[in-house]
């Protein structure tokens, strides 16, 4: 943390040390976070529409506004709840974080849970299951994030909360007309060749057969979803202790085709999914807060 | 390219074969790429500008429309200039280079020119200058990108056009009121860490002089700008077989510090310097290729 600047400017915000941290975010305890902008709005308005709901006593807004002064991201506050996007990939997600943690820090915001709601390709699973991870692990199936620093490639553990997951895995219903389970989730840092893709631009120099093998391998390792960002959150919340969740839907099933050919409805509708279970997640933990005071 | 599909869904584009792809996207010569939104939405209203002042024959529209049906990018085309943007990082990056290389390939546009127009942290020029790209290196100044596939890290070359990115310097004039330079740029995976910043929320474990240490090491290499995107886009416009050049404004010296300070009028005229010498040189190559018909 840089302790020496006077004034610190989180550049990809448009906010900084200059303005009311403490008092505009003072009272956050949830980050979540998605790639999506129009994925993270449409959570700000419901998590709204469910806290307003709640017999809760927060101090919510009447309808959500995007806070962020930059075009990078965007980003609502609603109540204890941030909803901000990540754009695709760790490198964009990493400039979020470090400027979320730092603005937590200068807010004075204390046991906060980073949550990712995500979208991926499912490995093993049927297209609509929601992923919730256990271990988030990168392209050798290892939980670690790894990026170079200063000219040598550093490497840190991606932890994930386990009581997080479990409690957030415990907010699915049998009812709910679809499945939630516990998986590995890989990141990689591509969507077509970084994921064996065959669809992409570039792809002619692996095979059917060799996809296949290495979607196997992924599988009996534990891996039930690939996307791009979570070892990069799990590792780079946990240096910043706090505690991280990622709840993803699969699009497709990796290991029936690489295209997504659900119907634009359809997958809006999945969306929702990793959206309800972190809604009643989030209401139950600020219910358990609100008694214990 | 997926040579089996009966039917391709450029999922983040939103376009698919299914469109007609020839007669809207036919035309291309150019594809102009930023990492931000609004950045792509003003370029292509400059470019609009620019060539109907031009007195050439070209089918152009009378405003711009983000032809982009996701809101992964946004996408305009002003005759034959595509500006779209490609968020933040490699992993963003590379997801629409597939997408836009295939859809070149499928709309059957030849001798495609890739530029892009960034902003990056200066090594050892002044803010404000505007840096061509002679080589795209990485992390250890080598012209590589690398990316994990199938569990193996691969590498391949990151090759940039001389000749193109020699006649955009051409287009520079003394009367300019700025400076613009060829020399190496460094594509990263993350800003803070990833760029050796002290203002990052986890940089704690290195100092000021391995920061200083690291910058004079890329300088004497010949590394004058740092951004995230340019080993990759060149790596992957190279190996489709088009030309790629990197044009990025300087919007600080590392040198001398890690924030961004300067206001955010002067940050944005100061990116509309590559937009201004990209226009010329595009100018410039549709009245040579008139003149030869």
């Amino acid at each position: 943390m840089a302790k020496s600047l006077e004034k610190d400017f989180l550049y990809h915000l448009g906010w900084s040390t200059d303005d009311d941290l403490k008092g505009t975010f003072g009272d956050l305890k949830f980050v979540c976070t998605g790639g999506s902008t129009t994925r993270m709005e449409k959570f700000a308005k419901y998590i709204l529409g469910v806290l307003s709901a709640s017999g809760l006593q927060l101090d919510l807004p009447t309808s959500v506004k995007n806070l962020c002064r930059s075009d990078r991201y965007v980003m609502y506050k609603v109540g204890p709840v941030l909803s901000i996007n990540h754009g695709m990939g760790m490198p964009s997600t990493s400039i979020m974080l470090n400027e979320v943690i730092k603005l937590l820090r200068y807010a004075g915001c204390t046991d906060v849970v980073f949550i990712r709601l995500g979208t991926s390709g499912g490995v093993g699973v049927e297209p609509g299951t929601v992923v919730i991870t256990e271990k988030a692990v990168n392209y050798e199936f290892k939980p670690v994030y790894q990026l170079p620093v200063l000219g040598q490639l550093k490497s840190w553990d991606a932890t994930l909360s386990t009581a997080v997951a479990n409690e957030i895995k415990e907010q699915h219903d049998s009812k709910d007309g679809y499945d939630a389970v516990l998986g590995n989730t890989m990141g990689t840092d591509d969507f077509y060749e970084g994921q064996g893709r065959l669809d992409g631009a570039l792809c002619d120099y692996y095979t059917e057969q060799d996809k296949m093998d290495y979607l196997q391998s992924a599988h009996e390792s534990g891996v039930r979803n690939i996307e791009m960002e979570g070892n990069c959150l799990a590792s780079m919340v946990s240096r910043a202790n706090f505690e991280a969740a990622i709840v993803c839907v699969a699009l497709l099933n990796r290991l029936h085709g690489d295209q997504v050919t659900t119907p634009k409805e359809t997958l809006e509708a999945w969306e929702e999914r990793p959206q309800q279970l972190v809604a009643r997640y989030i209401v139950k933990k600020l219910k358990e807060r609100q008694d214990n005071q």
